[in-house]
């Protein structure tokens, strides 16, 4: 019985390429006591998996070499010697990119309640990490409010059209988008409802900014980092709150940076910049998965999966979140025999 | 009957020079209906004076070229026709760089108590805008809470010796300094009583921050911006708080400024960073203070001035700030007739 992972053999300097992991097969792991064994379906691809491959400080340690890399993804129980978990549950948590994981003490996995009417990769999207992150970030950290003006990078990316749609929800005066290229601007306003998308591809995005927030931006949730957080804090509104979420745009970064300029900006406009991370939040988990389930299922909420089958294929597909060569949600389909119900 | 005056001549790049501003003698402002006439005796030399003189987005408009500098002081009142303040009183406002100033409907002057014991130089000080800043940015902004690691840039400057003192007093675990060079390192740790001071000119400032604080900065009352908190950035503990009061490093910055790093830290580590100014706490000042006039009675709170003699010394006063050849509050004496009782 073999298990087939994918272990970082190298720290990538800038994308990851053949050099950074490799393909492995060791033997399937043995379910001990109080634990279960799970047949993985189906991978969750997020950008933060790129800092962990960095030898750098951050919220968890980096991936050491010739480990499997880590990794969210969900999976189906086939053994359990646990009360938690019963065999044929779908579950998610921390797979890591390989076929078969073990939940145990350390590594807890949360059950998928089925017959919610949604599909896996709908889940493993909205209700995931992406959904989550967008909920807590948006209204936790953003505090938004009736009359908001929001910006929102990476607006066509899993995370960033989630946030649009929660703000538009919850009573944003206007909600415009930050997107690279007209087909992701278009995509931004047409299937997510955003008021407005800028291509941050073109020139004087500050300028543009300007144009379309000429009150300023009260709240930016940022996925991206790099020079636009530069040209939204000139467009600050008194007051405004900046969420930092990700900045994918230093991930694959290694030249040396040109820095942030405009943070001065913060004392100008009395604004503040908070970051966070949604491990922070999983004690209220539940509350944004009903809330978004609700949206979904109400057809308030659009989103779409981009499903990459094989998991030989993860390196590349988390290069795809950075090249900007995926639609939504980014999932690595590993075995697709499991399904939600 | 005269008023010498200063005005905008030229917008600096870099440090305010002899082409910068002149000396102007205009006629004596005409004191008219609901106004009041104030002999300044003393200018309060902050470094906020230097963003004004630059054509760029701020708190406040630009000084127009050919205008007065802009800036606070304290004056005696010579003739009113108002009851909001009688002739003899010594108020506090919005003088500008001149001798004369007027108090109207729009540029309402604080009248200071007599008989608190403290002379006009400490109330310019502790109870001004300095003492105010350090007060709100600290507690109400900062969210000083007992047990917190503080650090302190431009610890030995007018806000950062305050900013220190009233962490201690309210109970922070450490209180760390950085200032520049040994002199003024010493002076930190002997006169204002912070645990160290690091001294920013020497190498490895993030290293050694590491060492003081092993645990991790809760808070950082930053009063220069620049790599220094770069360094501070990437020391931050859980939920650390930066307090951007502001950013001396960069006010005379012509060259492309470097820009900032290490905000990404504020993911990692959840932080916040967060600006303001104290005009938005006038109605608050009279708590802040009450507290710091108890503290300086009581002895608890250490405070010096530095006095330039000579409104025309006004605009090299100004560049003391960004030098570090002052040592405290830096004060203009227009007029040394005028005291506090």
């Amino acid at each position: 019985m073999e298990n087939r992972r994918i272990l970082l053999t190298q720290r990538p300097e800038g994308m990851v390429d053949e050099t950074t992991t490799r393909l492995d097969v060791a033997e399937r792991p043995e379910c001990g006591a109080d634990e279960a064994l799970i047949r993985v379906g189906m991978l969750s691809i997020d950008p933060t998996i790129r800092t962990w491959m960095n030898d750098a400080p951050g919220y968890l340690p980096p991936i050491q070499i010739n480990d499997v890399i880590r990794g969210s993804g969900a999976g189906v129980v086939v053994e359990s010697r646990t009360s938690r978990y019963n065999v044929g549950d779908i579950v998610f948590g921390m797979t890591g990119w390989q076929e078969w994981a073990l939940a145990t003490e350390d590594n807890k996995f949360s059950v998928v309640p089925a017959g919610m009417g949604l599909d896996l990769p709908t889940v493993m999207n909205v209700l995931g990490v992406t959904g989550i992150t967008a909920y807590f970030g948006l209204l936790d950290v953003g505090a938004l409010r009736e009359g908001d003006v929001v910006v929102v990078s990476g607006a066509a990316g899993a995370t960033g059209s989630v946030v649009g749609q929660i703000a538009r929800a919850r009573g944003a005066k206007k909600v415009i988008g930050i997107a690279g290229g007209p087909e992701k601007c278009a995509e931004v306003v047409e299937r997510y409802g955003f008021d407005e998308c800028l291509d941050y591809r073109e020139p004087h995005l500050a300028r543009r900014l300007r144009s379309a927030c000429p009150e300023g931006i009260d709240l930016y949730f940022d996925n991206v980092g790099g020079e636009i957080l530069d040209d939204v804090l000139l467009n600050l509104a008194m007051r405004g709150r900046v969420v930092l979420c990700g900045a994918i745009a230093q991930y694959n970064d290694t030249d040396q940076r040109s820095g942030l300029k405009n943070h001065t900006m913060l004392i100008m406009r009395r604004g503040r910049m908070e970051g966070f991370i949604i491990l922070d939040y999983t004690a209220r988990f539940a509350e944004a998965q009903m809330e978004l389930a609700g949206m979904v299922l109400s057809g308030d909420l659009r989103h779409q999966e981009h499903l990459v089958r094989g998991l030989e294929n993860a390196p590349s597909a988390l290069n795809l979140l950075f090249s900007g060569g995926n639609h939504g949600k980014t999932l690595v389909v590993v075995d697709d025999s499991v399904t939600l119900a």
